[in-house]
């Protein structure tokens, strides 16, 4: 069984028709799945719903403590792009053996699911499909391709996620 | 690099206004895989535009020779949903060397991709993603899932892919 | 307030992912009433779901029986584009003073509401317009025009509604 | 021919993926129109891409002097929703006999056109049709409804426009 944590993101931004501004309501992640025709055996929680560049420290620790509770060993996290590396680091990062074991997939989108031109279903039968296949470990997945937490970057100009080297002073791969 | 063979299937048709049928142009896949953002370095080549219950064993000797001929050893394949198991045993069939050191991932939708509530996209991130990480061997991918060629069946009154045991007279799954 | 009487047609056809074939379920058109945040007081009726060139006499007999004995004198009419022209005919030759005096615009769709590229929210925008604004008579609403009944052919070839000269031996325009 | 006069809003809003803000490319009406599948004549002029809430006398300026510089007598303007009733206002109080012979019908949307679930092509097709049957005058068309621009406001806590009747120091509808 695989568990999908939602924490917001540009994937789950709705429009407010009333004001004109982009906002969070519920998850589209259930929808996209029967969309999908997924029957992957999957449990979807919701921790949060923010945008990424608001995303603290302590909303961190939530989510690395909800991928380390839980009984699932394969996880997705959907994400906004903004933050996701560094929320990846944040999970490698942390010491815990049980942790340690799992397969953890974050995802998120460019554009949201409820707009017509979103990469949303797309992204999510990708993270779903390599968290079923990836050895332990902390990946983003993004633009179709697959990256270790250390070895991927946002290139904000281009909208893409892109490979970079290890920095020296970061731990190793685990 | 992965190589995309487009054989038609459910994924690809259109809706003819002038007389109410269902019919193939060309390929959705190049745009589908724009609107993914995909990153991966893919070639997509078309072989041809059918509905797969009208494909045959010509059909499929010429997406064998495809799959071998070609230089990439990761392969999708998308393929109308009815028979797309008969053409990954056809695939997983043939003595060759060259052909069984490569991974080939067959998918498809259940709905075509110019139609709202298509599947397409979500099985087009999962297949391109499983192609990335499964071993050499020939799959199918639907659902968010993946089957060994030899261990699924299409349930047609439910629409969806499942798994089966090996029929004893099968070749073993190399 | 206005009556939507649904008669089937292109416009509410779906894809049965099952066996590949378009079907009749539920019309859309409330739900297409929703999407253009209509507020114009509709009564919508479904009568039939009928492929316009399946469409017998005796349909057409209830489409004007209908018409007839509802209270509301400004009707839109639901329709196939085949047989459009021919319904429009039936009720303009309908010698009823009850009927005479009302306003009905029949309209349709060239590709069905649940797919991508439907001209159907335009063509019922445009219907429940013109159907508000047009004196007593029976008219066809497609491409953005309005069309009196004896003044309206489809072409085919096309696949749009263009202008015609009434026929010689027509009954005139009421 | 009718001449439909272009000013942004919400109708034509885009999502900018490397921000995550609401933005103004290219408009979408003559897109809107090929998807309704639309044969009426017409001459698109894109005047400014204005959230409707930015707008000035000079912009309001300019689209009066664009209605009333043009031949065709029957005009669509898009606006954004917010300050509609102001520049039908503005367009009603302008002393010109030339515009005053005009029929002027404003229209906009409450979703952009390219989110999923708009009402722009709803309105589109409302607002087509509407200007070719009503008499001269200016009116907004929201709703699937049309108003005389005196008896109309937008209702903001429920994001639809509704009827009020004119203020004793308005000048007549003409």
């Amino acid at each position: 069984m695989i568990r999908i944590l939602v924490t917001g993101g540009t994937f789950d931004k709705e429009y407010n028709e009333l004001n004109g501004s982009l906002f969070f309501k519920d998850t589209h992640v259930p929808e996209m799945l029967r969309l999908g025709r997924s029957r992957v055996d999957v449990a979807v929680q919701t921790l949060m719903m923010t945008d990424s560049l608001d995303m603290t420290a302590a909303d961190r620790d939530r989510i690395i403590e909800a991928c380390r509770a839980c009984d699932e060993t394969r996880l997705v996290v959907t994400h906004g792009t903004d933050t996701m590396v560094t929320t990846a680091a944040a999970l490698a990062a942390c010491d815990d053996a049980t942790l340690r074991a799992k397969t953890i997939v974050l995802t998120g989108a460019m554009v949201p699911y409820a707009f017509g031109s979103s990469d949303g279903l797309f992204n999510l039968g990708s993270a779903v499909s390599f968290v079923q296949t990836l050895p332990a470990g902390v990946y983003v997945a993004m633009n179709g391709r697959y990256f270790p937490w250390d070895r991927v970057e946002k290139d904000r100009a281009a909208g893409i996620f892109i490979s970079r080297e290890p920095h020296s002073d970061e731990p190793q791969t685990r």
